[in-house]
């Protein structure tokens, strides 16, 4: 498998945990996002919507999307499963994190962060408004959903780590990026502490990237 | 099965379409977006996120996010099935439904358009362009992951409805509101021409809804 991706981008490291759980070897291929990297026509070829993460399996096929690369992995490799075995629950886990990856982080990432910034010339303080708030309204719902629900256990759905927490942690680790306060989701930081000691989360994290900087 | 949503709504369309693939009969619960009946203390007991649409199974059980909505119907009524059989395929198809779902829509949905003009005081002239910019960028990918795939054929994998048209439809739909010029993107005309023949398509359009205005 090779994992086109770079070390602060929060999808790429969804699929990092992922592949971690799975116990499933990688090669990195980075991609770096601020030098614009991923806009190359090489790389284009690679995913034409110029977006990491992409993966690349060993027959040569690549994929793109986390979440569909993250499916695709639970089919291909299925242990531990990373969604539960009734379709209400597995719907439970998906919808927790298609939050994450529909509702927080499209509306937070670098090109929408770029166009509030030079297109609609909107200043920092504006666009850490902005930032954080989608992601509190994304942990508001996401907090809600864990703590009133006896299916959450040591992690967002009983006591293994599965997709919901793949796509969660991310989010928290972006959080820190203008400081938005975690105390109103107690649930969320206590599964965030769980996760982290972990060594498929541990490592994933982009401080621990060989393209960190 | 309950379907709460909203005729506007193109994520409850999608859904609506799924059902109508399937040929599950359900009972629609109408809320109304525009004049906030989501954000209601009543609706939100039944999705705390407050948003629509959410799908209410026959045993009580509600679940939120309209593709993990979708899964959960594709899993519990198998047949026609909406996604194909080998893993690299479903990974294509449900990245084409994710880049409609978590490039696109997110970033045009009314709470978003709200915050534009309301909370960064941006005109109507620039919400419809930020409107068609994400419109536009998705469709660009999507007509490219379409048009140079042989697996693409009468519809977006292959010659039977799926996921992926599921999603794309409905904001095809969605591209008049601003009038996106749709001419860049051929095969997703094509494709939309196709499945508007089709009955489960045809009957969930926002214009035949029992709610419609």
């Amino acid at each position: 498998m090779k994992l086109y991706g770079y070390f602060r981008s929060s999808a790429t490291y969804r699929v990092r945990i992922a592949l971690n759980l799975k116990g499933v070897a990688y090669v990195n291929e980075f991609v770096h996002l601020r030098r614009d990297e991923h806009q190359t026509a090489t790389y284009r070829e690679v995913n034409p919507q110029g977006f990491i993460p992409a993966l690349e399996d060993d027959d040569g096929e690549v994929m793109n999307q986390s979440l569909a690369i993250i499916e695709y992995i639970d089919e291909t490799c299925p242990f531990p499963p990373l969604l539960p075995n009734h379709p209400a629950d597995r719907a439970r886990v998906r919808a927790l994190a298609q939050i994450v990856a529909s509702d927080i982080h499209p509306l937070d990432n670098l090109r929408v962060l770029r166009f509030l910034r030079n297109e609609l010339a909107r200043d920092e303080v504006t666009v850490a408004r902005w930032y954080n708030h989608w992601m509190a309204e994304g942990f508001k719902t996401i907090e809600a959903m864990l703590a009133n629900d006896d299916r959450t256990g040591r992690f967002c759905h009983g006591d293994q780590p599965g997709l919901a927490d793949i796509c969660l942690i991310p989010q928290v680790v972006n959080a820190a990026t203008y400081e938005l306060d975690l105390s109103p989701y107690p649930t969320i930081q206590r599964i965030f502490g769980t996760c982290m000691g972990l060594d498929a989360f541990y490592k994933a994290h982009p401080q621990r990237q060989p393209d960190s900087e």
